[in-house]
């Protein structure tokens, strides 16, 4: 089992206002260490999106997961569903998850358009529970949805959202060549007055330039 | 100024799983305290969305932001972008917020299919901060997008997705008739058998029946 810290300090954020901690500590990797993830881990991950807000309490979100320790002919045909580039670094992750979301509202059969920005924020919540359990999650768009589909029987009125690699953090070198450096790199974001505005689209609100 | 306990003890989840108190505390109320909310904690919820992790780094969030007690006018403008019955009970927040995704990608002009789950993922991270905060966030599927695109000329490029509500706890009193009896129901979540599966779509997943 390698022994290695669960954080690199280049990866943690330097944010402009105070935020939690466990915001400034997730970073998205691409090498995971040989080190299983004990069931109970995995149900706190799963548990925190669970209580996630959605529109009209819908939860339309599912999860498809396999444990490479628990259930290794699960971890490949869940790892067969990513796109091939995916595949190359995904395969060192211990534990893999398929989100997907339900289409339409069960109340009254409409189309529920926040259905996929409310699996994003369950899966937001079980990167975050992870994060506190010193766990990282990488969320990968690129999946095979032909693939997802006939594998899983995915019923017609569900998506295939995104595939999600978890485990504790590995070593860079696990990588194929192209892929270590981004583990290496500082992570960046927008400014505040790059993304939020107040009376016009394109003047940042008061709010974030007057401080 | 309103004195309110932040929790409502019938609002915090029961998990079957042990999860963060800021996952089980966090609800949607519809009644808020009539009391300021302060420009650095906006900050601070709009720096949780803004380290959150997107599709290629894309960052697609962008957010409106009014705070009543910092511009009137900006907030009153804001307000009419909701749908009539989220502005009944929405007029009690101090802060509104708006969503929206960019639908493509900056680098490549490709449309962005992860864009409305990478916002979900930036205003969950900007609840729980507010959860931090003792603040509470409501989010609104209904908003009218014809007035959102028409009051902030929205570029063609980018999709208003959700309303926010942010403030503190407020005395269910205040809310119009038929608006009470759901800020003092418990909260309700389907279990985790009902959204994991392993094998098979319809079946669960062994991780989460045997324990």
């Amino acid at each position: 089992m390698e022994t290695l810290p669960a954080l690199r300090p280049q990866k943690i954020a330097d944010p402009d206002h105070d935020i939690l901690d466990l915001f400034a500590e997730r970073w998205s990797p691409r090498a995971f260490a040989d080190r299983p993830v004990r069931p109970e881990k995995i149900r706190r991950m799963l548990e925190a999106a669970r209580w996630t807000m959605s529109s009209y309490n819908e939860q339309p979100w599912r999860y498809a997961v396999a444990s490479r320790h628990e259930n290794a002919d699960e971890y490949e045909r869940l790892l067969h569903c990513l796109s091939d580039g995916n595949q190359e670094w995904a395969r060192t992750a211990p534990v893999l998850m398929m989100s997907f979301y339900k289409t339409t509202f069960s109340h009254n059969g409409h189309e529920n358009q926040a259905a996929p920005h409310d699996v994003g924020a369950a899966s937001a919540a079980l990167t975050f529970q992870a994060t506190a359990m010193d766990l990282f999650v990488h969320q990968m768009a690129g999946i095979k949805k032909d693939v997802i589909r006939e594998t899983y029987d995915v019923p017609d009125d569900f998506e295939p959202m995104a595939g999600l690699a978890v485990g504790y953090l590995g070593d860079p070198e696990r990588l194929p060549d192209g892929r270590r450096d981004a583990e290496r790199s500082p992570r960046s974001r927008k400014p505040l007055d790059g993304f939020v505005f107040g009376e016009d689209w394109d003047a940042p609100a008061a709010l974030v330039t007057d401080e």
